[in-house]
Formats: C-alpha cells, structure tokens, sequence
C-alpha cells in the first residue's frame, strides 16, 4: 500500500507522531509522511496511532494499493517526494 | 479528480489558503480540504496556490480520478468525511 499520513496534534506532541511515523514513512514535510506498506504494516502503524491518540490529535491516513491511480504535487518548501513515489 | 490538499503554514497565513480552499473544496480537518473536481478546477485552484505561496508555505496536493483506488481513515477529532467520500 502507498501511504500517505497527516497529524495536526498540538505542538507538543508533534515529537510523538513524527517519531512512530519515522519508524515506517518517510518524511514529506513537516507533518506529512508518506512510503509504500505492507497490508500487515499499515494495520500496525494504525493501531500504533490509536495508541498515542490523545482528545486534541487528529491523524488523516490515505491509503491506495495502485500507486498509478494517484498524483501527488508539491508547493512551497516541501522536501521533494523520494524514488517511492516515483 | 478526487483531491485532498494539505497545508502547512505559518499561524498567520492560514486563513490565505483556508479561504482560498473553501472556494472548492470540504474542511476534512484544520489543515486538510478534500472534494471532487474537474481537471479544469484543479488547474485554476493550483494556479491560485501559486499565487499565494510565500517562502515559508508548503501545500500538498493530492488527487486521484478514481474514488475506489485509495481509502481515508481519520484519527481523532477530524470531522468526518462528506457525502463526496462515501
């Protein structure tokens, strides 16, 4: 699975989210991460997050088994996608 | 197009993109909009982020023309998604 995740968590817990998020993903800018999964990886991620969720954080996982069927454009300072969207 | 754009921007431009957003697109969370648009509307609404875009603003856009290719999941006190998504 091609995996995208955004966190909006208050600022003191965005250390929480970038750390269980680098474990997997890679960094696409400051509260984006993205890479490729297995089914079985992005469950435990998911259950990961569930873990760490407190009442004022919010986490947007986009999934898509077909990396052809989606576009992903940057602007600004992101850091530029890595070969796995490629 | 299936779109979901995310912006990360300083506190006080993000009424510029959330406004500019709103033209076209739902409110899935803070900083995400998603919604359905022609590939005509993506190119006016890419041109108006150009517009916009200062040094320190970093916008991802993601789109997708099939709406069964990919899945959103969210975590925490996102508002859920609209009838677009469904």
């Amino acid at each position: 699975m091609y995996v995208i995740v955004v966190y909006d968590v208050p600022a003191d817990r965005t250390h929480v989210y970038r750390k269980l998020l680098r474990r997997r993903l890679e960094h696409l800018q400051y509260s984006v991460f993205y890479g490729e999964l297995t089914e079985g990886q992005v469950t435990a991620m998911k259950n990961d997050i569930d873990e760490k969720l407190e009442s004022d954080d919010s986490i947007v996982v986009f999934e898509s088994s077909n990396p052809t069927a989606f576009e992903l454009s940057t602007f600004g300072d992101a850091d530029e996608p890595g070969s796995r969207f490629t």
